[in-house]
């Protein structure tokens, strides 16, 4: 007899960790949830499963053939947020079958983290912590000799796809000159959140504040180095939110070290990062252990993304809050997997 | 024969670390400017330039009988931005003499760090910095335990003057809920800000971050003590950015230690704070050596400010940036004189 | 010899309305562009361009046989806005190529007269107007008998596409309460613009202004009809700036010359408006000739719109500015060809 | 025995129309409310009431023997909303007594009805309506001819207190370019606000939209004549929202007349406007009956702050919501009294 499956393949999630209760509830009204969490869904499983399964949500493989026999698949929903190489994305669109995944759900939390640092940076926050716990803390305007304010600042965002567009409206209050630099994206598109199209030379050096949120491309792997943050300004302040592979990373290290530049990442080129890893004892460096998205409402918030659009496309109208893969560029992603949720 | 005189008795600060030389310019072509910045200006100077001065810039005792020998005084401006009790309120108000402060100047910088700080405490940044220079980093979900987004988190202010609002409007695009407890104003005020007029009990129970802002009086001094940290949420964030004696400050330190809350400050009891003061070692806390305020161009805004309305008054017309003093409060205010500029 | 074509088949529209000399340079640069304008462009010239066409801009019917014959074709970009159904947007979907649409060109001028409708029915700015020129107008509080503020004014939005969400952001400085009512999408995506989700007949009967924005779908015909008018309060407002065939065009005059509720529209069940049509002496209505969107700049728009994206696609980019259109919804959509630009 | 009285004279208003019964409520806690509502309160009953009144509420003519009368007074708050030269400031500001008023209770309505006012003229609202009824509309492009976006339009305010401010708050969605005229107000006012402080001529050239909010003082009556008319864009738009005085009348109706420029106006010379008066058959003009401030709740919001701010006074506390009569200026002002509320 036939049924009605969704089946739910999330490694490296589970669903716990993305669905509240009355999400996964919703979810489980939409069809018979078969789920695999103790690893990826093996093999022989979802051959089983493909041809009764109008959704998948998760990184399941599925190449042209097993497409094939799914015959009532509606959409596959990505749940680590990264679409892999491991989809046929266009036999997808010559079938219908949209491929979305809940992108933005870290988008807010990683804004804000953002904002949080560029304000750590700029005002020196966290050093003036430790030189208040190392007993040598300057008080008043002497304590402020290396500040800079961020209100007004002239501000530079790298990548402006959910997160930059995010920070920028974060920080809408603080009436910063934003400069933005996107080779993907038209004039208009960062126009109309009240920032200036630029160059990566000009954002780098009229800005006080650079804050990347560009995705590693094939083509743009390591394309802020040495050259790149000798072009910023004296004290300026430069924060890596996205991969570390964007960055020349030694580089990026030595600017903060020689005091060039201020730096604050959230990411490192091999994570967890090695015990004795120079990084550990940089000056003028703020570390983030690969944790300004992962809060637990932003996990949950990719359960209910996922669900409210799959909602959408059992009732046959379009996806709205999930990004969908586009055949033309999923290709060009070089995302590798996440190890650590 | 008659001069214009403008007296500058600035003390703790000097003309050049209030007035960049544009603005000097400025308060130069309105008058005489004659300047004491080796001490408080010598009571004979004052008294011998009082018949023909027609602004005084400063923190000059100004009883009746000095108001009485100074017919030509329009305006007297503080530029410490605290009313001290040397002046007679009433006698400049009956002689139709505005006592003026630019008491904003520090409300942009200190705002913008007690939202530093605030996401600073609620997203773990400085704790996070400080575990992974230990080499105990924690990445992802992991390292967010106790994490709380600031978006979205239901926020309470203390003393809703120039600092609260500038910080509610700083915040706006975090869309919180926020609380105010402000027994000096209307609800109307506080609800112009889109902020809920609402009890100090309140504010402290159903706040996940506070930010008092309140400044001392005769009647508040130490009016946030173990009771009060007693009604906050588990880890919730408390951060003192006004005066220390508006709160008991070794129940905030109790309440930090105990891991109950977790808390900001920028100011102490005594300042500079001993070098065996148990603050320095104490968990859960984020210290700032009364540096918020205390920015380059805050400095250069109070005399920025103060020369505007001076330009102003000059011409007959009402002072527009800077707050009067009024009688009827000005004698309440406990400000201790600044000693550390 | 091979060419690489730009088919341009525009009508209703023409090059000089779409496009500014600057922009029409810019589409120049990718390629030959050949263009019809003097009707829909003739078949034969249809077929003998496909074989080296890359991009269509226009209305060109394209079946699956047409795109068959056209292997460079990149993408289609609709300059009319709405997606006819002389397309197979399955079989494009199965060849990657993309149906675009600049829908939201309209979106920012429509939204601003629907907010100066909105205006003018509260307040009673054409009724003064009118009262005025009669020798009957009314002072002060007399003059605003049956004035509504819309500064915190229920405002209700039916349809929460381009136009409702830029009209949602238009009136924010208002601090309205904002329900709308849109079954095409989940919750989220309406508490993300700070508007609450509301049924259709919450809407009506909670909002001193409600204004229409919804698209006419197979299931829609007409859904505002007598019952749903008679849910409105009293003197409420009720702006109709999208399709006409959405209300009951009857019912709606009759709430209008009964008083029960002030009314707008910009559309109309047959364009142009009969000579001696009685909606031209309806009181409590205002008029307008479906003229809010069609604004010169608006038009402008559609090319700018067009082109960016154009050029996007010829990168191998995916296009950012314009609508895609879903298989899945295309088919219901009920919109007839525009006749008058 | 001694009383607590509130003296309310409060012609041309009556507490009924400025106050809710709950704020009446409030203000009968403060004292024993003395009111008199048929006029002017006779001279023998003020004489009779002053020794015992702590608070005036109305526009009692006020000299200093009636202060010196009048011990216990603690504050005068007109409820006009425009300070009459009746009262002795210089006497009042030296016994302490703060005269008030609630002068932004008009704000909000006066700023929402100018934006209607702007969108009208900008879009052809009314006119299209009119355009309409006479059977001789025109649709679609045809139909904008003339039209203005007033999104991005240059937009100039002159006059930059209550009503020019929360004017220019409620546009902040359209993203002008604003340029502020304001003789009275250093730069950093409106900069503050997101404006461009500009000369009359500069405002006038270079806007699309001008907007008058200036009220009349000895020096600027009519100071917007025929050669500054002759100064704006051709089809630009005009709003006179403040006192008629502040430009030459017939000038402006020539301007309007000629089609040089649209415009609009809420007051006029002399009020009720002649039967005859050729303002009603001006072309190219939109006509109100002074009625943009007086709505029902404004006239609540007098009563509302003025009883807020009284409570403060009578705890000791300063004022915050009304606006404090300045001597230097109360003198310049030329406001006749309102004879129509």
């Amino acid at each position: 007899m036939s049924r009605t499956l969704i089946l739910v393949d999330p490694l490296p999630r589970t669903l716990d960790l993305i669905m509240e209760p009355s999400v996964r509830a919703r979810l489980e009204a939409l069809g018979e949830v078969v789920a695999f969490e103790d690893g990826p869904m093996p093999d022989e499983t979802v051959e089983a499963l493909l041809p009764d399964t109008v959704l998948i949500l998760g990184q399941t493989a599925m190449g042209r053939e097993r497409l094939d026999r799914a015959p009532k698949l509606r959409a596959i929903i990505n749940v680590e947020t990264n679409f892999l190489p491991n989809v046929d994305y266009e036999a997808c669109a010559a079938r219908g079958i949209p491929v979305l995944t809940p992108a933005s759900a870290f988008a807010a939390p990683v804004a804000e983290a953002a904002l949080g640092m560029a304000l750590d940076l700029c005002r020196g926050i966290t050093a003036a912590d430790r030189a208040f716990r190392e007993g040598i803390e300057a008080y008043g305007l002497e304590g402020n000799a290396d500040t800079v304010r961020f209100f007004g600042a002239d501000v530079g965002i790298i990548g402006f796809g959910d997160l930059g567009r995010t920070f920028r409206d974060l920080i809408r209050p603080f009436r910063n000159t934003v400069r933005v630099f996107d080779p993907w994206l038209p004039a208009a598109v960062i126009e109309r959140a009240e920032a200036r199209p630029a160059s990566l030379d000009e954002v780098l050096s009229r800005s006080r504040v650079v804050v990347v949120f560009a995705s590693v491309t094939a083509e743009n792997e390591g394309f802020i180095g040495a050259r790149e943050f000798a072009l910023m300004q004296p004290g300026a302040a430069f924060i890596l939110m996205s991969r570390a592979a964007v960055v020349d990373f030694p580089a990026m290290l030595d600017a903060a070290r020689s005091g060039a530049v201020r730096v604050a990442t959230d990411v490192f080129p091999v994570e967890p990062v090695p015990a004795d890893d120079p990084v550990r004892t940089t000056p003028n460096l703020l570390l983030s252990a690969h944790r300004t998205g992962g809060t637990r409402d932003a996990f949950f918030e990719i359960g209910a993304m996922a669900v409210a659009d799959a909602e959408l496309i059992m009732r046959g109208l379009p996806p709205v809050l999930c990004r969908r893969a586009d055949p033309a560029t999923a290709s060009r992603l070089r995302s590798k997997p996440v190890t650590v949720s």
